[in-house]
């Protein structure tokens, strides 16, 4: 019989995604497709491969029958209804933050580490932080050649992060900004935002985003780091089996709406040539490579945006640091960095429920 | 008898700020200010200490009785008329690309090197690349006391480092995309822009900057490289005297105004606290330490621009890398960067003169 599939946290902004991903693809595995969410969008009617399907209450027993139940929820949600999925007898795919770094969760990227679905004692899988996403299928394809020592990584992400409250804010502070000409002076774009009135304080970021840049991600950590650099660095030596590696993430928000974009300071054991790196990426499926920087050809995140490959371009040798490369990749944080991979994951469990 | 100071370009960008810095100074060390543009600015009337001065035609006798000739004109114009200054008896301190790398031209940062303004035997100085100018009074002040080693830098760049043309495209992307669920299909930016009439094939950058990064800034150089991240590595080598200092940098555009951020990874030849970093920072007059990230405090380039001092923040230990400090600057590029600068290398002339 066809695997059960179940989506938990349907209505959401990565729920959406996960949606069009499966309305995309040619085939699917599944029998059934059960959507859940909260008690609120429970009865919502919502069309997946051509079938309307009714949004059913989070409940314990929403889980009978499950083989394979899809995570898109806050960390909270999913500390509670992973585990008693698990206990129902589906194999939890979270999304969330609550799993990643228990030892007893596997954290999986299929380009990287597919083999480690099957070790999961508590029958919980994780799904990486999308800004770890962003950069594990180069990455991981490059440690595979290479092996992969130091990571110096700076990130432009986007708003989306912060769901789709973060992405308002944006919309509503370029409008109060738009045809003004500020920007040019400390201050004026809070101004023009205030006056506008778009809140600030309410943002869920720490600061106005529109013509502006924020130098942090997520909670504060301690000794200066914010959750979201640690997250890099902690998932990374998981996802890539490196538990040395030697990491260090500065992690800025940009006012672009969805993708994320790294600038990567990668070192390997040994010299890596532009070439090499090349013929690695072009070998890699869930990669396109743009890299013709004399003619202008390298990614961005607008041009990118609701793509499944993460993008990778600027490559080249460190001038003065050997074995290194710097690199520069956009991945959709809402596809790869969420939806997609969590997606992937469940496609790779399918085979042992059918 | 008080110097005379010229400013060649006083009616570009840069000669703008320029004017309002030497507005806004309590008192000035100069006798007459002369003014100078092209021949199709010559005859503006421009007010400069309350007094309105006419702008002269560039022309070799408009440097006769000038003691020190500020150019904020583009490479190719300083490559043929700072000599001529020269010449004429006048120090060219010059803010073009034309002069940087030139073995007998001194390259300045007030804070790091005010010694080299004497050694210039071409009779001119150079002011270094704005993206460089961000970081140099920080990385000077630790490089003094901790010995600076390797550099790895992401740079967040302002569009006004591309003139008032690049000012101009963004305004008039963001009126295009501002109201418009745009940013979430590939393109679809693109799409925006161009049906609102706004050309992105005239536009000084090589992709949209509304919603969007651009990872080029500069002309290509070969290899991978584009020119300002070359820059970076070779002024910062020469500025701060330390000829095989390792960098690699990678530089991005960003959809703001005015004002450069980088995401800076300095190693150095010991251990450096947080606490000494500070005291370091905190001690030179240059630097502003916005530095509370627990209460989501940190500086952002809205909030830094029109400001004279580079903002530094988000300053910790590397976790994995030893004696390595990661921080956060901001630095107004057409202050600091450029303007600013400038005129604290005529400051620094100026006893010779009086």
């Amino acid at each position: 019989m066809a695997p059960v599939l179940a989506l938990v946290g349907a209505t959401g902004a990565v729920g959406t995604v996960m949606i069009d991903i499966i309305n995309a693809r040619e085939s699917v595995p599944w029998g059934e497709i059960r959507l859940i969410a909260s008690a609120r969008s429970a009865g919502k009617k919502i069309t997946v491969r051509g079938e309307e399907l009714t949004v059913v209450a989070l409940s314990p027993e929403a889980f009978d029958g499950v083989d394979i139940a899809m995570f898109d929820v806050p960390d909270e949600i999913s500390a509670e209804w992973a585990p008693i999925a698990a206990e129902r007898g589906a194999v939890a795919v979270d999304n969330s933050g609550a799993f990643r770094m228990d030892d007893d969760v596997p954290l999986v990227v299929p380009e990287v580490n597919a083999d480690k679905v099957a070790e999961r004692p508590r029958g919980i899988i994780s799904n990486p932080n999308c800004t770890t996403l962003s950069m594990m299928a180069a990455l991981g394809a490059l440690h595979h050649e290479f092996g992969l020592r130091e990571l110096v990584v700076a990130s432009y992400q986007a708003v989306s992060g912060a769901g789709k409250e973060g992405v308002d804010q944006l919309y509503a502070e370029l409008s109060a900004v738009a045809g003004k000409e500020v920007g040019v002076r400390a201050g004026d774009v809070r101004d023009a935002i205030t006056a506008a009135g778009v809140s600030i304080e309410d943002s869920p970021f720490p600061a106005p985003l529109a013509l502006n840049v924020v130098p942090s991600a997520g909670s504060y950590k301690g000794d200066g780091w914010y959750s979201e650099e640690l997250k890099v660095r902690n998932e990374s030596r998981k996802i890539l089996g490196i538990p040395d590696l030697k990491v260090s993430a500065t992690c800025v928000r940009v006012p672009v709406v969805t993708t994320h974009s790294l600038a990567v300071h990668a070192t390997f054991e040994r010299e890596v040539t532009v070439e090499e790196a090349h013929k690695v990426f072009a070998a890699q499926p869930s990669l396109v490579l743009q890299d013709d920087p004399a003619n202008g050809v390298f990614p961005t995140p607008a041009d990118v945006v609701g793509e499944e490959p993460t993008y990778v371009g600027r490559v080249r040798q460190a001038l003065d640091f050997p074995n290194t490369l710097d690199f520069f990749v956009c991945g959709d944080n809402l596809r790869k960095g969420a939806a997609l991979n969590t997606y992937e994951i469940a496609e790779k469990l399918a085979p042992e429920f059918s």
